[in-house]
């Protein structure tokens, strides 16, 4: 929904959500977490502080029910998308996006993907 | 950081973040878990699919860092904050913001407040 002209400032310049959910091994749909998707949070927030990018917060979340995306993330306001894998996927995110405003096509998932 | 002119059309339409971050009892920041924000998520996922609200997803999340507000909420896009405590709370945020695309007033939190 488009924020209405009374609304507040926001509280988070960026707010980037990293899937941590986690199913048993074995699971038709996968999990974030069983991907690897933990270590890859806590990369993201020690790589921001280390950058010294401000306004943002990393932060875990629950099932983003794009299981066979994963490990998926999503950064808001702009509700940009990614699948990322490594440290040079989550450098290249931190940097290019959140800290250059850009986005890195690569790792971008479309709202109508269905698998990588 | 503001959309692209190029950037994707959105995947979920609102997706509403819960923080369920427990801590143990005592602490002095408490928790939104400790304060019933588990069941409130549970409550918000099973009342949004009742009332056929589309487009949104209801989302647990790791600590979203205000737990002086707790048991807070994050609507993005729009990047609204809530602090909510009942059912009814609860209702009012699905049937006027999300159904609506208002706000709920009384129950948002503005970002520099420090304690409710």
């Amino acid at each position: 929904m488009p924020r209405l002209p009374t609304d507040p400032a926001l509280y988070f310049d960026a707010h980037f959500f990293v899937c941590t959910n986690r199913r048993p091994d074995g699971h038709p749909r996968g999990s974030c977490a069983g991907s690897g998707s933990e270590k890859l949070r806590d990369y993201a927030k020690a790589r921001a502080k280390e950058l010294g990018i401000r306004g943002l917060r990393v932060n875990g979340a629950a099932c983003l029910d794009r299981c066979e995306l994963g490990p998926t993330m999503v950064i808001y306001p702009e509700g940009i998308w990614y699948h990322a894998r490594t440290a040079e996927d989550i450098d290249e995110i931190l940097i290019t996006h959140l800290q250059g405003g850009g986005r890195v096509e690569r790792l971008m998932l479309q709202p109508d993907q269905k698998s990588l």
